[in-house]
């Protein structure tokens, strides 16, 4: 999905919401745990229940990795889910892999030609030769790390250099030479607040994909006031605080309807900002 | 396995080679692709052959993924045909992984507690809480990015910081609060060469785990003059150079020899150094 496209949804939809199917097998509902493939039957009901009000999917890899052979066919099954049924709908593989050269170009292979997800999550510890092979699909995009919402992203990424500069200011700095606004996104926290001030000094076009809102405190309201650019230019994950709002036979409902609580949230943010 | 054991297999063999697994299917000899699972066919060839010269393997997951759900199955299969025929022999899932806390340690409970691999490596980007739920296991290990072998190594890894320290020296100092010797490791790169002096000042006791000898051109006499310690304190891995060095059905036999030639260079080194 090329970038014009992902506007078109987000103006459609009036949202730019992304919905992390983080489907831990230890937490879902009693309901689908006699199905074959619980996880799976989890997914698509949330997926049924949350697509009116989503533009992106983003199936975070350790939760299904965490049952081996099991949790890549849930997986797999889920990705052609989404887009047997929502073409329109961004899927991004949140995977955050990185290796050398021709290592990462074999992890671009397996999700840009076996899974054909839109988007894959990179970490940029090792520099431009581990991020590129990513960049070499077309309507594919690499969303790079850049400010984590944890709190380990003290740890490195605010390291001043020699000149001043942000370990993550150097990475979005850097890293804009390896491609462009329509191949790159960046990960940037929600609860890292007015530095995204700095974020959008250095990458005024991109999208920022934005975690952190929900479960980890971040305010919906910050992260527009300081990220929202002309074409929006972000997309706000929800995890937790959507696919596990509920645990009875209602898991769903209940998850669509505070999707749509984001989804009025971000149209209100999308007309304040003159996007709608 | 603890890290006696480790240093004492390392003495029985006279060897610190690591065998690299990058079984990438697209390379893999004639002979083996009529095979249900040529990947495990290979491996277990691989396994069979190199055993003998050999104190850990270490399959990239690239080179699984890549085919999905049939790659790890390959995978799974790989590492139990290790455990149970070769239960001497350290195992490492070269993942690269690391996310927010919750994240990790599902991934985590993937690696240690499905596969019941011995180690992962892990990308420091996103700091204590992305490593911390690795360490939460008994005799198993973090292998942490600290100075890699690839070209993009230089983008960031070796930022100088206001104080003048290396972004890589920071991860080594900062992270060995994390865990210990018993639990940590790092990697750091044969084509990095006097940088090993900067490491070795900073974590004297550490296993390091460095590739890039042989196809990446690092030299096994360098790494083993700035980086072995009084117990080894290396694992030298090699990947291509071993499992792709023959092309025919002579293959496996090609690669043992090869592992002996490491080995055997290894030996010397080790007795150079007086640990054998």
């Amino acid at each position: 999905m090329n970038k014009q496209e992902l506007i078109k949804q987000i103006k459609t939809k009036r949202s730019f919401l992304c919905v992390g199917l983080d489907s831990d097998i230890k937490k879902l509902p009693a309901c689908v745990m006699n199905s074959d493939d619980p996880v799976y039957e989890f997914n698509k009901a949330i997926i049924d229940a949350t697509a009116p009000y989503t533009v992106a999917y983003k199936p975070n890899l350790a939760f299904y990795e965490a049952t081996g052979v099991k949790g890549w066919i849930s997986l797999e099954k889920t990705i052609q889910y989404i887009k047997d049924n929502y073409p329109e709908i961004f899927i991004i593989a949140d995977a955050k892999r990185g290796d050398i050269g021709n290592t990462s170009a074999l992890y671009a292979r397996s999700f840009f030609e076996e899974m054909k997800v839109d988007a894959i999550t990179v970490a940029p510890y090792m520099g431009q030769d581990s991020v590129s092979p990513f960049l070499s699909y077309e309507g594919t995009w690499v969303i790079v790390l850049a400010l984590t919402s944890n709190p380990g992203s003290h740890d490195f990424q605010l390291t001043k250099d020699e000149n001043g500069e942000m370990l993550f200011e150097k990475v979005l700095r850097t890293s804009q030479n390896w491609g462009s606004d329509q191949n790159m996104m960046y990960v940037v926290g929600a609860t890292q607040g007015k530095s995204f001030e700095n974020v959008r000094n250095i990458v005024p076009n991109h999208f920022l994909l934005v975690p952190g809102v929900g479960a980890q405190g971040g305010s919906l309201e910050e992260v527009c006031h300081y990220g929202m650019n002309n074409e929006c230019g972000l997309l706000v994950n929800a995890s937790r605080a959507i696919i596990f709002a509920d645990n009875s036979d209602n898991f769903a409902t209940v998850a669509g309807e505070k999707a749509k609580d984001y989804q009025l949230q971000m149209e209100e943010q999308l007309k304040v900002h003159n996007i709608v």
